[in-house]
């Protein structure tokens, strides 16, 4: 059994440096901990009860051995809280900055020295900590109306950087599916992204996982896991510290070196792991594969009302090595016979301004056979295309096993369209480049 | 005086293929053209009046000369009209499409046979048409309850695709600021890019020109009048059509070859008029230039409490080119006498999740001689961090002549912050790379 379900399914928690309000990070830890079904120990010196529990004055006082600690209290203190802590505690969150992202590599070492002597494991320091969705623990400072937890679902969020969990998270949210695990941790002075994956790999709520690396300690045993997951689980993984800037940034992030990106790079090419070039590319390729499993093939069909959006998807799809061939000459000729003069026949498939919700589904059971994915772009705002495109979609995706993705315009009149469109199983974009970006992460 | 004020500008306007209700194309459009100050003739043989308006039932009819004709009927009744209305219309708008883009050349052919020996000038076919805020003309085939034009404003859209057209003015919009002319001009087969540049050039209310573009009739022309547009304003072009299937798209959608990107580029490379890659990286300058002015310089200083996004911008910035230079030794040593010792001085600026938001401007004023161009980055969900830095970064602005672009999540959560931000004049983006875009577009 992976020693993180002490981490990520503990059964009781002390809280060092718990608060009595929200106007404090260790309030905001506390209140979102309040729903952990398990035994929960506040400590703070100042009061013998905060939000109805009874609160213990140090850690040494936590009367038995608990699964997890969670410190936020300034770096200086870590020290000592961590020797009060180390025998009775299995693992110790470390969400407190000011450390080796610092410079102060002193505390740094010190605080590791300590976790290696007794064996008590370490995340963060310097971390946002972690929510696990099936057991209801959630260990962020961030309050619930400042960030709305996504529901429950099947996708792993990895982060070194709490900003950007934050950032995945309220993305989404925004495609309306839901997470199992996601964590931010930080310097990664013990625990970092490789027992995590280790753990993700065993974990039958996770079947996506996405990465986001600033720093990686073990190149070897990086490339083991990450394979190993995503041999098993879709993984996909951002790398921070590109530029040599950008790794100097880092450095003084987490304190840990980026080390050379091409390095990374070309071994992740090796290995056939997915890998992102920026954070858009990250969220546009996790949003697809959280609605499909990628199939093999690259021909992929446009069909649009907007031919100009369309040229650029076409633009993007040739970028991304794509096939955008030509419809065969004998569905171009069914497809003349169906449509009036003046629809596009070839690829894209061209229903113009005057084009009607069901061209879109006529025009993809012809040519159905002939592609491996599809891009439907529907522009509203013409009296052809309306809210009921969703059902006739959904209806259509019933009999389907290819990956399709849909484009619109972001625009209040599209709200409801797009809305139905995702809860029909199918992933919504907003620009042509992104849409064809993410066809391409379903397409292997 | 440029012939396009008899489009942009007209006295009097014909709408040959007037509807009598907004399920019809030829409908919408009289309903948006009724807030024209001028004449208005509505034609269609089956209606004494439509809309409270007296109509005529065939082009003939109109009884005076009218300085622009717009005809929304099928193809294959253009020449005909056309005929009619070319010694009595000055400019004629051919919205309908079945022409050139479905490889109906010898219809195409026809109607500028017709236009050039009668003199009438054409916008389209196959097009948009335009709206003028200043006059509040309209021609647009798309109700106001699905795209909200924006407000009067400062910046031209000229897009050969009207679904581009309807995305580019959405975003527009959300950004809060607003339109002189937006025009959608179609196969472009007479009124193109050039003419209308030339136009924009000495409209007093333009001051920047977006334009997308999918093919070009006259390369030397084109680059002649971009170049004369882009010194007297700011012009961003993105071109479409860079894959020869791409070009092959644009073929079979405006029935205008796309011709070389390669030689395009170059071009417009050597002349030093900005192009943008893909419709995102084309949002993203026109954003950050509709709220600044660029300036010379390219050192740039990143604020941050959120640690990863910043190192994601810094890699977008190097890879843009700019300087990502060291806070100078001084200067970090009075930033470490202001901050907690956690806080990084570097560059990124680094105030952690426990920072304040006057933490941003007490480092935008140390640093502010040693920079040309800020990004400053705040997550909400911390409890420093509040609505309050959208009114000090306004009026720390004021004392500021140099761009500043913000960054911070797309949540709920961040609404109102956004809102407040972008109404004290300061373009915000919510991805770290796009930020860094669109601060690359105000650095010269």
């Amino acid at each position: 059994m992976n020693f993180l379900k002490y981490l990520f399914n503990p059964s009781s928690i002390a809280l060092i440096g718990a608060a009595h309000s929200a106007d404090r990070l260790g309030g905001i830890m506390l209140q979102n901990l309040t729903r952990f079904k398990g035994k929960l120990y506040p400590v703070n010196p100042k009061y013998k009860e905060i939000m109805g529990l009874k609160t213990y004055s140090c850690a040494e006082e936590i009367p038995n051995p608990v699964d997890l600690s969670i410190i936020m209290r300034p770096a200086s203190e870590t020290p000592g809280i961590l020797r009060a802590i180390a025998n009775k505690s299995k693992i110790a969150i470390i969400a407190s900055s000011g450390f080796g992202e610092v410079g102060e590599a002193t505390l740094q070492d010190e605080i590791m020295k300590i976790a290696r002597k007794s064996g008590i494991r370490i995340l963060g320091p310097n971390c946002m900590g972690f929510i696990n969705r099936y057991k209801e623990i959630d260990t962020f400072f961030v309050p619930l109306e400042m960030l709305e937890r996504p529901t429950k679902g099947k996708i792993a969020v990895v982060s070194q950087s709490g900003a950007l969990l934050h950032c995945i998270l309220e993305a989404i949210k925004s495609w309306g599916v839901g997470i199992s695990i996601a964590v931010g941790y930080g310097n990664a002075i013990d625990i970092n992204e490789c027992d995590i994956y280790e753990y993700l790999k065993e974990d039958h709520h996770t079947s996506l996982v996405i990465s986001y690396i600033e720093s990686i300690a073990d190149g070897r045993r990086f490339i083991e896991t990450a394979r190993s997951l995503d041999d098993k689980k879709s993984l996909i993984i951002l790398k921070a510290g590109k530029s040599l800037s950008g790794q100097y940034a880092t450095l003084s992030h987490t304190g840990r070196l980026a080390g050379s990106y091409e390095v990374f790079h070309s071994l992740l090419r090796q290995f056939g792991i997915k890998e992102a070039q920026t954070l858009e590319d990250l969220l546009d390729s996790a949003k697809a594969l959280s609605f499909y499993h990628p199939v093999e093939g690259n021909r992929v069909c446009l069909l649009t009302n907007g031919g100009g959006a369309a040229v650029l998807a076409v633009d993007e799809c040739i970028r991304q090595g794509l096939d955008v061939k030509k419809v065969p000459a004998n569905k171009m000729q069914k497809l003349k016979a169906l449509f009036p003069v003046f629809y596009g026949v070839k690829n894209p498939i061209d229903i113009t301004a005057q084009g009607r919700d069901e061209d879109y589904i006529t025009a993809l059971k012809e040519i159905y056979e002939d592609y491996d994915g599809f891009l439907v772009i529907a522009f509203m705002g013409v009296p052809g295309i309306t809210n009921r495109l969703a059902s006739l979609l959904k209806n259509f995706k019933k009999s389907m096993n290819k990956p399709l993705v849909f484009l619109t315009t972001s625009s209040p009149a599209s709200e409801t369209l797009i809305r139905d469109v995702t809860r029909a199983g199918i992933p919504v974009f907003t620009s042509p480049e992104r849409a064809a970006k993410g066809l391409k992460a379903l397409l292997l």
